[in-house]
């Protein structure tokens, strides 16, 4: 694939309200979403708009709760790390079918199908054992933002 | 603090060269810095640039390698995350003496003295137990970015 922006880097958090007051109060973020509800994967999500030197978007930080504690992607992290961490860096790539084909090509595990999800354009996930580590969300560029 | 940009994702790495493989091969980057050899803390860093929208700076992947292994500030995160993994954040602020008051007002640990390391200007660590589990660096825009 060709690199794209670092679109966020995703936290795990144990409790929305401490997580937003982090931002707010301890980090100083002034630009912080609405709660949006993830209802089919039993999450809710926040995020945090980081600021640039162009003034342009930043990469954000994406926090994710459990809506239904223990049963969602989020459940192993989480007991693996009660306090919450860095849970998934995502970046952008042009076309998403494309950068599926040839991560599939490179015999990258890929988790589950291309969906839309909270940015409103299609992602997929890449298994952290094939990424050094690292679950990757790689998204197709929201068009809004060209 | 009021939250500068996000200069970079610090990612531990077990082997350097398969890393920056990684980077290159596989997620498409075109800009990987030389290695840098930090030898007062053991380790050996490269630094990956992100496009951006605006065309300008945008966060950064430092990826770290133990130059002695077993002995560095990586070696508990590499024994609990073998294949390596997201080891920490880091943010700019304006002033780092002004954030690091700040930082010790609010009872947040911090880990060692301010120093210059990799980015030739002052940095410090805070607790990632205090951050929600975080390990967060917070660091002096570099002057040269303004």
């Amino acid at each position: 694939m060709k690199l794209g922006r670092m679109n966020h880097v995703g936290y795990a958090v144990p409790s929305m309200a401490d997580a937003v007051a982090h931002w707010r109060d301890v980090m100083g973020a002034t630009s912080v979403s609405d709660e949006i509800i993830l209802e089919e994967q039993g999450l809710k999500v926040v995020f945090v708009d980081t600021p640039t030197d162009s003034g342009m978007n930043g990469t954000q930080i994406e926090l994710i709760e459990e809506l239904t504690p223990g049963q969602t992607a989020l459940t192993g992290f989480l007991a693996k790390n009660p306090l919450g961490g860095q849970h998934h860096v995502c970046f952008e790539v042009p076309d998403i079918d494309a950068a599926r084909a040839e991560f599939e090509r490179l015999g990258k595990r890929i988790l589950g199908p291309t969906r839309i999800v909270a940015h409103g354009t299609p992602i997929f996930f890449v298994h952290p054992k094939d990424m050094q580590g690292m679950l990757t969300e790689i998204m197709e560029s929201p068009k809004a933002a060209h």
